[in-house]
């Protein structure tokens, strides 16, 4: 699209309903990390329907790394529930396409691909929870550096779903001794976003032997009195989507997430 | 079966485990109420795997009403994850049997009906939140008066999905105005089994015109003093699927609900 972008002070103020709407005009096409504080980010996983009762039933026997938020109808392109009018097909600033668990595309509309049969499911992203955690005082490592958040494969099999299975993924951040119990008390509220940690402590626990040597995203140093704190990610899906080598799986770029009118308070079990 | 049925007495020690083979074994044919305290008691509801996708879905999209603990592979009986090696087909005291949405049978073991195309489902039971109601000192009226629980018919519609659609069916216990907070605090800890109240106070406001006149379960009174308070129930998904007139559907019979091993404490989220 030949539209020009519009600067990051001009977008910084706006509602999730406008920043679709500058997303959709091609004003938008960088990270979303920072934008529309307070609401709820999601990952975007769109499978054929064929497997969308596998993919559903996986989401539901992991819900730490796949936190269902909605799920569309067959062929529906519209968010009823996070974002009434919103069109995943033009509504996100970037996209990845891939057939067979290979990526072909990186495009940033999807309308060429739609089809009747594609399901589109809106997962929950830790991104959610780091206000809050911020809010209490806990720092965020990766924020500070301006770095993606480290990720790693872990030991923990995920429970298998017809042709869905594989290890879980996690996040972790560090978190100075004397916040590690808020933080999980903080994220226990917030099961929709992957809620409270799997792991606190020891990276060996889940078969990471070196943290600074993360599988996806970027290394942060763990300082002397903090303990690294894991939580289940959001890549697990597409991770374990890929490896089923769907005819056809498109998803967001990663950070690229899709912005929901959700406030984050929302989601909050309590 | 004509096995002799075991005494009360001799029961209420068992861990759910030995309970299930009692049931098996027919010495248990009455409701589960009582049985095996601090462990979780579950709704079930089968349908055939074509079916399994809108049910799925609907319990997603309607999580309070339809709060999912697990899902059966296809034709798989066990329930692998909340009772491993207990057979859906045998541990649960009484069934029902439902051909086109008219209950046709209530037996005692449905291996006779049992395809390799049957999905099973296990739905949190507001039971297990009972517990910690009446160990926080809230009486539960209907459980003093020795009868079961009322339950209305709401003018709150379900979000649809596929075939499946109707109102949402809530559960009334009349609290003390004292204890309504403490109420709210202990069951939002219990999101998988229904979770929060829907509603705190004028019935009206839920189309709920004779508080006397429960749709199902029976009538209790609500004294002065006391606040009328909802819960999202599991009759909910029943009524459903009975509308919807599946080929074949099976259900447990109402207050005989299958014990699972895992504790109710395992399911709060904080």
């Amino acid at each position: 699209m030949a539209t020009i972008e519009r600067p990051v002070h001009e977008l910084a103020g706006l509602r999730p309903h406008d920043l679709r709407g500058a997303i959709r005009a091609g004003q938008w096409r960088r990270p979303t990390a920072g934008l529309a504080p307070g609401f709820t980010q999601a990952n975007l996983a769109i499978v054929p329907r064929e497997l969308a009762y596998d993919f559903l039933l996986f989401c539901q026997r992991n819900p730490k790394p796949c936190p269902l938020l909605e799920v569309f109808d067959a062929g529906d392109p519209e968010s009823r529930e996070f974002a009434p009018g919103a069109d995943i097909r033009t509504d996100v600033p970037r996209y990845r396409v891939y057939r067979y668990g290979i990526l072909t595309d990186e495009v940033d509309d999807i309308t060429a691909y739609w089809r009747d049969d594609l399901v589109s499911f809106l997962l929950g992203c830790s991104f959610t929870f780091e206000h809050p955690l911020m809010d209490a005082g806990i720092r965020m490592r990766h924020i500070d550096l301006d770095v993606n958040v480290p990720m790693f494969t872990t030991n923990r099999t995920c429970k298998p779903a017809g042709v869905f299975h594989g290890p879980m993924v996690v996040s972790m951040r560090p978190i100075p001794q004397d916040q590690v119990v808020r933080a999980v008390q903080i994220t226990s509220r917030f099961p929709a976003v992957h809620g409270a940690p799997v792991h606190v402590g020891d990276p060996l626990v889940l078969g990471i032997a070196a943290i600074e040597q993360p599988n996806f995203g970027d290394a942060v140093p763990v300082k002397p009195g903090e303990v690294p704190v894991f939580w289940a990610c959001g890549v697990t899906p597409q991770a374990v989507m890929m490896q089923a080598k769907p005819e056809l799986a498109i998803t967001h770029a990663p950070g690229y997430m899709f912005l929901t009118d959700r406030r984050e308070s929302e989601l909050a079990v309590l």
